[in-house]
């Protein structure tokens, strides 16, 4: 297998394709402007003569690889699976690529920085676990800009993008008020992690703020998955000491949905008949029929072009600014967890939620 | 925001660490044989001094950069995320990352190769779509590795790891017929793939073998996703021309999960009473009490490590061996959408199905 050959280069596939070398060049830039006609031939030259542009030649001269590192928890939860896709795709179109680092749920994401350290990479975007300021300080003396998606570090300077998750947390409770609840239960995610922290202050001051004593809500951890919660719903409502709850939240979808399936197919409770639920994110999964939950939608592609932004590829040598914390709204999706009280106006109507089930679960 | 800063070495952070210097490079090496101890003594150290090691320079003695290349296409099938999560997982114990391509769902994979031989990548695992045998060339031409994961292409002699898919829509049809069914149906995936196209000869084979006409089996594409094939359900069961089937196979599950929601929520119809369904590939998401769906196992982490044990990355300079075509059996797993037959016995039995349904949906 011969590793070096005889390679084309672009003046050839230009003399093929007669076509001017930047219109080679633009044809295999992603995003330039470029009749597809032109494309196209370029293309059939390039195949035939085997040309292909070497991105690893060129970052020799501008120190660009056109790699993004993505630094990844809870791929089990669909929310992330989502997030990866459209980023990658959204990059794809610039011409970039994703490099994947998992991490376990709730673990520190100090020695995946490492590892990304080893690589020579444009960016790093943060969707998982723990950060120490130390490391975000790493990166930046490697003059590596580094985003955090849907979290935050107290006592850090690193820039982020995030759902307005505490005000989520108010919706949900104000929706389980609305219809009537006075018990409350919540799910919860990781401990450690803003992203719960936030959806639960939010959603417990809101309660106390009508006179629930916080220590009248039942607590009780899920995970962030779906077996997690499955768990966690068995243990609430089977539990005889406790009075039973009316209205559940579950601190993210695929949550909500592993606690439905535990009250329904083992308890045989009804849904929102006996118990009302919650979830947040708004992920295709939950609002599948077996779900239609009621939920606080995330808004992922306002927050993956927000964090793009902050990321600032095209312009490397301006660096990125510290210190940005963007909260970005959600809103209230009305479905079937949640009894709609009679003459109450939702902010988001049963139409709209029934148009956002369609055809968007890409 | 300095690009280049005074950077420890190795040598530094071993003394500091009072360690040899292989101890430290070692502990970087994910899959070293080192104490736990000091590899931790060997973290601090180099968190103290701010030390990372750089694959990159490595990387240009080396010529190789730990990075490996994923085509994917259909990531709304949570089949491919769990794919794309084990292989990360299973490359990044072995200090590799992956990069991950995205092309659309049916559509040619060709132009990804052109973008994936931009990077310097230690080899490819394509797992969407149609390859020509042009770009296969291409890739050997660079002693770049490819091997195809779950599909293959004939005439081609590019190497691949694949579920027995044939032999898998075989005991489907087998446990249709057991169950008494005599009217099929058919839930298709991408009409140019292997995959879909195996899965049908097989069931459909199977099928004739008892006298059903090929003509007599209703056939529906589903695009392979949840949304194709709850739209392709209501398709088949609403038209009143059909003699209605008494057994429905989506050839993966995430269709079969799309038909069982349309066909329960939407027509009322009792799953398996009115209608038997099975499935393809066992996701943990189909095990799921709603669905607990009857399905073929796709061996998955035995398919991964086949996979990784073709590429053969630990050793680049002998290639990789063309034409290997490595077919996997699948297995039935038994559960609530075709009905037991009395005194069947089943290659596997509710208990295993049962045990297999627990903590394993990471």
């Amino acid at each position: 297998m011969a590793r070096h050959s005889n390679r084309s280069t672009s003046f050839d596939v230009a003399a093929l394709a007669g076509v001017s070398q930047s219109a080679v060049s633009r044809a295999f830039t992603p995003g330039s402007s470029i009749a597809e006609e032109t494309r196209q031939k370029v293309y059939e030259a390039a195949r035939k003569l085997n040309y292909v542009p070497n991105s690893i030649a060129s970052s020799l001269t501008t120190k660009r690889t056109n790699i993004v590192a993505l630094i990844i928890g809870n791929m089990a939860n669909p929310f992330y699976s989502h997030v990866l896709h459209a980023f990658s795709q959204k990059l794809q179109e610039q011409g970039r690529q994703v490099l994947i680092f998992t991490v376990d749920p709730g673990a520190e994401s100090d020695e995946a920085i490492l590892h990304v350290l080893k690589y020579q990479v444009d960016g790093v975007i943060l969707t998982a676990a723990q950060l120490s300021t130390r490391m975000t300080s790493m990166c930046h003396d490697r003059g590596i800009p580094i985003v955090l998606f849907n979290r935050y570090i107290p006592g850090s300077d690193a820039s982020g993008v995030r759902c307005d998750n505490a005000a989520g947390g108010r919706l949900i409770a104000e929706a389980f008020l609305a219809a009537g609840a006075k018990n409350f239960a919540m799910i919860t995610g990781d401990p450690k992690g803003s992203t719960s922290q936030d959806r639960v202050r939010g959603f417990v001051e809101r309660l106390q703020e009508e006179g629930v004593r916080r220590s009248d809500i039942t607590e009780v951890g899920g995970q962030s998955s779906y077996e997690g919660a499955f768990n966690a719903a068995l243990g609430i409502f089977r539990d005889k000491d406790r009075s039973r709850p009316e209205a559940l939240f579950a601190i993210n979808d695929i949550m909500a949905m592993g606690a439905i399936d535990a009250l329904r197919y083992r308890l045989g409770l009804r849904i929102p008949e006996d118990l009302m639920v919650a979830g947040f994110d708004d992920i295709p999964e939950g609002r599948r029929a077996p779900y239609q939950l009621t939920t606080v939608r995330q808004p992922i592609n306002q927050m993956i072009d927000a964090t793009l932004s902050i990321l600032n590829l095209d312009d490397p040598s301006s660096g990125i600014e510290p210190g940005i914390d963007q909260p970005i709204s959600g809103r209230l999706i009305w479905r079937n967890t949640i009894p709609v009280p009679a003459g109450h106006r939702w902010e988001t109507g049963k139409e709209e939620a029934a148009r956002a089930d369609t055809g968007s679960s890409k």
